[in-house]
């Protein structure tokens, strides 16, 4: 069993805030995160999955295809865009990084190839905050 | 001549968009950058002064108190803020990332001590794309 | 289940030398390590937690929060200090990297909150040796 | 029980090509990476081991004398080598990450002290493509 | 003026050889990297250039226009590529860093639009070593 | 002419303390940096020469042998030290990053190769600090 991540990157906006809170409440749990006209990050997403190595080929998967199968189905729907307002797997969901982690695992999971599973989703908010979901 | 550097950060929100101009143009010109409900990103901002170490301290300045100056004057305005609504001194101008830097040298000049001169402002928008301002 | 990690620094200074032994001694297994007058390092500290990210805010645990707890429980200890001489709950101890990253999962795990548990302590002493501990 | 983990750095050409499919089938499969005349990488290995700090020295294993090791058994059978044509080890083997991961795993393993446990090899292809293998 | 860096990557195979010395002196002076088969790197490009914003985009050039610049008349024709074998306009030239930087310069200026002047090519090797070229 | 620029690593305690004032004039002004039993810091050193390239090895010098030099004239001197008390040249020096890099410039150049000047010192205290000197 060898483990493959690969990196892809997605620059959005966001807020955090509850809209069952008033905006006090928001202000005071979310502090500046909770600002009504958002704000944003370049976010890093490791991609890791895990498999046997192809005889043939030496690969659990290509690279190359693991990025635009990442590419295709989450970083396109979430780069350059508002994470609260234009993604359509977000709505109604709190817009933490640990949501966002589990939703990538969701959404990514079933497009993998037969023989190799999803092993991790790795999200960095900025480079000193980051999040992991294993899908336990 | 010594040249002091000193890294600080912000996140924010912002959209790249000419209100001169029609949607669709700033679609063709801007692309995704465009997206009316914004994107975002965390900002890198190194910042350059140079002068003479002093005798007493071995230092041009403080970089404690740099950093003090950059996020007093700086950093506290634009840190998870929308560029374009929320900062008073960048209303009516392109966001860009030429932009800013230039707005970022023009507002922490004035504060530097006499014998510090700010020698270069350079920001990164994303790992793989910065600009640098030297006041010329 | 997820993880969040939260990224800390602290400068400082330390020797390796068991007091047990020779200077003879300890120059032949710490080499330059056991230089008498000290040698140091930027430390780099990643607190990892585990946790369900809770319904209202999509946290696990704030991670402005936890980056306090780090720094009131850890680094403001260590930062700046000799840790041979300078920290208490080092005293008596071989100063590794490994013995480090024990000392500071004893001293965070009673302070995170009851539905949060330390996961894993990872502690750069240079960005090419790094300790991890889990607990176990 | 803690782990430590080290840093190694090996510069190498290769190229993914299986001898028993055509030059076709190669490119198809391969892409730019079947190119005949080789491409090359800055591979970067992290070397993490487990184990009990020893009570007189506080460490698992000495990092350097870890980092010999490393160097000894692999990185200066690696470095600014051809892994294709000039590797006894690697003769016969598909030259990818993944396979070369296990390679170094069963070839490092032997040398390490009585109680230090091999715990992972994690090779980066690049800053964004790395995989990992635990033995398993 | 205002200078904007972009980033992009190539991973090529090289060797460092005179053809005009022996492979006697070819070791002797370039040691490992005279490899007669060949070793390899990760290369990162940073492309700087220099100009005054456009005042209706804030651009001193499109980022993504200067990536796509950069793309395809420089890093496609290295990419995945034996440097001295594969690459006509480095025929006959020696293959450092230096030189490889030089015939970057050469190849991109000629591209840029009016406006905007080529300031400095810095090529990393790995990330120890690099070059830059002011085109002085 | 082209530049060449190599990154060296030392480890090293210090602290700013001037021996001319009292103990509470050097915590006033160098706040936990006067700490009376050290701190220290992962020093990264980046040393730019310039020159032209030879015509038989495309080398303004080689990297190899500029890192030799460095170590041998430099780091060596300086790692696993504490700067204060153990460094011949530093002696009677405040030991501020600034002047670090001064006295390394002197200390390194005239070891140079008669063809190569050497451009500019680059020190890091820290990720987030660090001091150029040009010899100007």
């Amino acid at each position: 069993m060898v483990y493959l991540t690969r990196l892809e990157h997605f620059n959005a906006a966001h807020k955090l805030y509850n809209p069952n809170w008033s905006r006090e409440k928001n202000e005071e749990v979310f502090g500046e995160c909770a600002n009504e006209n958002w704000h944003g990050h370049n976010f890093d997403l490791y991609v890791t999955v895990k498999g046997e190595p192809n005889e043939d080929t030496g690969f659990i998967i290509d690279a190359k295809k693991l990025g635009k199968l990442i590419k295709e189905h989450i970083t396109e729907e979430l780069d350059h865009k508002n994470l609260n307002l234009d993604v359509d797997f977000l709505k109604g969901k709190m817009c933490s990084t640990e949501n966002l982690a589990v939703v990538i695992w969701e959404r990514l999971a079933p497009y993998l190839p037969e023989k190799v599973k999803l092993h991790c989703i790795r999200l960095f908010e900025t480079p000193r905050i980051y999040v992991e979901y294993y899908g336990e």
